[in-house]
């Protein structure tokens, strides 16, 4: 459990930083900043929550909350030193996009939703945050790429709720986190893209 | 009832449809066209129920859900095809807005709520989706073009509220249907737009 | 009380105006128009309501809802007249959100939430709407912007839930309504930005 909670809470710290590095290019201010990494980092799970009509995590625990603001703020003050640890945060992010959804999944799924459900809202609850970082701050999303950053979660909440009953949920989670961050690093090592026949190509 | 549930998942498979197409020459992969697509099929109704505090109704029950997955992938794949059909699609959203806007403003009303809740409620279920997607998709949004679109929605909710003591669920809700998707289908046949002192230019 | 919700109707229909005015010249019809008018005024509570989990206040009492509407139609046609009172309309505006924030924050701890929530939900009821506004808009959002905006609001919040158990209910909101307006009257007066140590330059 406790193992469970700094796990989480770390994975929203990597959430914030990675958000601010994304905006903070594009010329903003702290406040700016701190708002969209602290979106990025708790904005999926509000949505979730929120939809299933559930108290919201962080309303109720606002450790949560703290943690995200203080990894922002972090982020924004020392941001070109995080500038060379860039590609470890891309590997952490990864990792952190494993850990929520398939945390999330276990959580829908033990409050009695259907495996869909907890399949979506993992998805959601996963990459929910960063694509409303995205449309506040006038990027393109994830959505209109064809970089392959939902598809890994996908994999790994399906494989969590189709082999939970079997395995248990803790050999499932690894199992699943085994394969949703196994699937992420390799895309980012490789630079692997949605192949051709599942894209369409921008018209002019 | 039967013929209903019918007609909302025909209704929500036509969204998903229009949602793909919508996106689909801007360069997406399948995971962002189907999320995109099943956005604008029942985008509207989540936020129509997450305000209202009632549950979700497609996570209540997953085949509306079901049904705006399978005709967004469907839309994907066979999108070529579906272009010729295009002209048909319109008329087809025009049909599917006002049944979703008629149908939820009954809903609402029938939740006691008071009349003009159940009228922006009809609107929200039947525009907010699309409006969710061009947002999520960097795409002007119907709320930035002069189209006749939301307003037929808002005629025929309102005149189903304002007939609805009087000429009995059913046929107040097919005279709502008519007045919505009769304008909607001139505005389409005569491209019809809010006249100009409903309207501002832009200004360069 | 009464005077309290005179105050909150006027500062919605001072929102509206704004949220209108913003967009009007961007080319919009009245449909357009009014929705994000209403949006600006209502948008940021309604977030708030969501989140708490409580009954989005303009769905129990509809009359907040018409004074936005009100206000939003009046501010489309009069549009041309209302240009030259811009700058009252700025001060005014200015008012309007730190009382917007002051009594959230207010009506946050009342329900007993903690004091580090109830700063964040004034600052979201104050900024939300129009961050909505600018994001269904196309705009570029205060989140991008260096404006001392966001600034004030959260100082008033923090000096309300500061203070309110010292100098009681009523004289902490006057002394955090007066910090926030007098901060945010300064920064309209004299064009006052963040400092370039808490802003990053947009990279080209």
């Amino acid at each position: 459990m406790n193992m469970l909670y700094f796990l989480e809470n770390l994975g929203i710290a990597v959430f914030a930083i990675t958000g601010v590095l994304a905006v903070r290019q594009k010329g903003v201010d702290v406040f700016g900043a701190v708002v969209l990494g602290v979106v990025t980092a708790i904005g999926g799970g509000t949505i979730r929550d929120t939809l299933l009509g559930i108290p919201v995590y962080w309303i109720r625990d606002f450790t949560y909350a703290w943690s995200a603001i203080a990894a922002a703020l972090l982020a924004f003050f020392l941001a070109k030193r995080l500038q060379h640890t860039y590609q470890l945060l891309l590997y952490l992010d990864g990792l952190g996009a494993a850990l929520f959804g398939v945390t999330a999944a276990e959580k829908v799924l033990s409050l009695s939703f259907s495996a869909p459900v907890a399949v979506l809202m993992g998805l959601l609850t996963s990459i929910g945050g960063g694509i409303m970082r995205d449309t506040l701050a006038g990027r393109p999303s994830l959505l209109m790429s064809r970089e392959l950053y939902a598809t890994p979660i996908l994999l790994g909440c399906s494989v969590y709720v189709l082999t939970q009953a079997i395995l248990g949920g803790f050999w499932s989670g690894i199992l699943a986190l085994a394969c949703a961050f196994g699937l992420r690093a390799t895309a980012i090592h490789r630079h692997l893209e949605m192949p051709g026949w599942l894209s369409t190509e921008a018209e002019s």
